[in-house]
């Protein structure tokens, strides 16, 4: 008799429910997103359902209704009635036997979230320390995918530094993202930041950071710091999602500028609320 | 109020059950093993959990109870009653809201299947193709864990060529190993694979296949081949614990040898016998 066993029980294969056959659980063979809202408006939101059609093209997960999803979102965010909502859910391609190649008849997974954000202050007014992890990630971290196995262990070990935020870098030295986040640095009088390769993650706020820098004249270079550029930036910070900017401080141990946010990242900051109506 | 939402049907967050909050599906942060049995007998026990207990050490999953989970294995192997079962099973490091930072008190999560193995004499006779597909894994393919959106990828692009198993190729044109595989050429009169590194999972069928060609005093390199000596290797053939040793009869559309099994593939295939009494 083919079993299954969860834990410690024992039963017929046939009785092993969908949700522990997942693709997404054998494999990560899904993608996710992550939205905000602030005071009750989701940020961004067509731009998190472009990436996220992207995500879903780049492996081939198809008979995602994009229109069903969209309105799934819509309804979670209304019937939760949180303000400030992190909102995060995965499409993975299906459930079934496990099998590396993909079923003919799957049918895509849809798990949704939605928590209450607590902003801290703090992070924005005081910042943050990061510290450095070699970017052993896949060469595809343009999709969004469940396959962050690597994030965890860098964030583990950025938290045993203890520092807020782990920054990868690559075997030349130069700074791709953060584990969670976009990363920037004001150097020469300029924000500089990786430009879009199939190594960075496409970030919805990354996009918005920009637009905040050209609408403060702050010019715009896409190209990566390499570790040192970073040490000697007079700023640097973060983009994250359900942050959007966070000044950072310290980067392995050296402390960045007079060791407070700089006064580039405070006005980004405070154009950024312009988007967001923060 | 928090909630969570499964397909299309929504609940308070409270009411979702850790198997949907399982760090495996949000991060792949599990690692797993796939074992065999041959007649009633599981084959290299004690290496399989050799290798779990590195994986588990690579990524610092604590609190599993190594004994446990042996005694689990044999129970559901026992209670199956399949003379030529296949085993898998994965541990993740627990379940909790998501966050990329583990938290302090994850219990471990523990899914087992046992399946019957059809074995299939026409692979073993006949051969199979393959074809190549970049190796854009991540870092650390020494780790036997559950971030296989690549191997997933490779497997459906090599089917749609009509192959049986994609082989990864390195940047430097090296070969790695196959996306569920591990891969051997006879090159000038001896057998050459991929010395064991990071970007290499360590095979435990690969080991049994380097004790074979010693027993049959063929000599072994450890050393990748590149594309172009596949194409013209004597022979190559494929290692998967699931099915031993596996002739590959065409790569990349070249006929290998004469297009049939070579003569020492067929000699390791009879020479591994004597390890699974098959």
């Amino acid at each position: 008799m083919q079993i299954g066993m969860i834990d410690d029980r024992i039963m017929p294969l046939e009785e092993v429910g969908p949700e522990y056959l997942d693709r997404g659980m054998f494999f990560g063979d899904g993608v996710y997103e992550v939205l905000r809202s602030y005071n009750g408006k989701i940020f961004a939101l067509e731009e998190h359902f472009a990436r996220l059609e992207r995500s879903l093209a780049a492996i081939e997960i198809t008979g995602v209704n994009i229109g069903e999803v969209r309105s799934r979102v819509l309804r979670a965010f209304e019937q939760a009635r949180i303000a400030n909502a992190k909102i995060y859910f995965h499409i993975t391609r299906g459930s079934g036997p496990r099998d590396h190649l993909p079923g003919k008849d799957l049918q895509p997974n849809f798990f949704l979230t939605v928590m209450e954000l607590k902003d801290n202050p703090k992070l924005k007014n005081e910042g943050v320390s990061v510290s450095t992890y070699p970017d052993i990630r896949w060469k595809r971290c343009d999709i969004k995918s469940l396959n962050l196995l690597a994030n965890v262990l860098a964030k583990a070990d950025s938290a045993k530094k203890g520092c807020w935020e782990a920054i990868f870098v690559n075997e030349e030295g130069l700074i791709t993202e953060g584990a969670g986040s976009a990363f920037f640095g004001i150097v020469n009088g300029r924000m500089r930041t990786s430009p879009l390769k199939e190594n960075i993650l496409p970030s919805v706020t990354r996009k918005y950071v920009i637009k905040a820098a050209t609408n403060i004249e702050l010019k715009v270079e896409e190209e990566s710091l390499t570790t040192v550029e970073a040490r000697i930036a007079a700023e640097l910070f973060l983009a994250v999602t359900t942050k959007d900017i966070v000044p950072v401080v310290k980067f392995d141990g050296q402390t960045i500028g007079d060791g407070r946010p700089g006064k580039w990242t405070k006005q980004l900051i405070e154009e950024f609320k312009k988007f967001t109506g923060a």
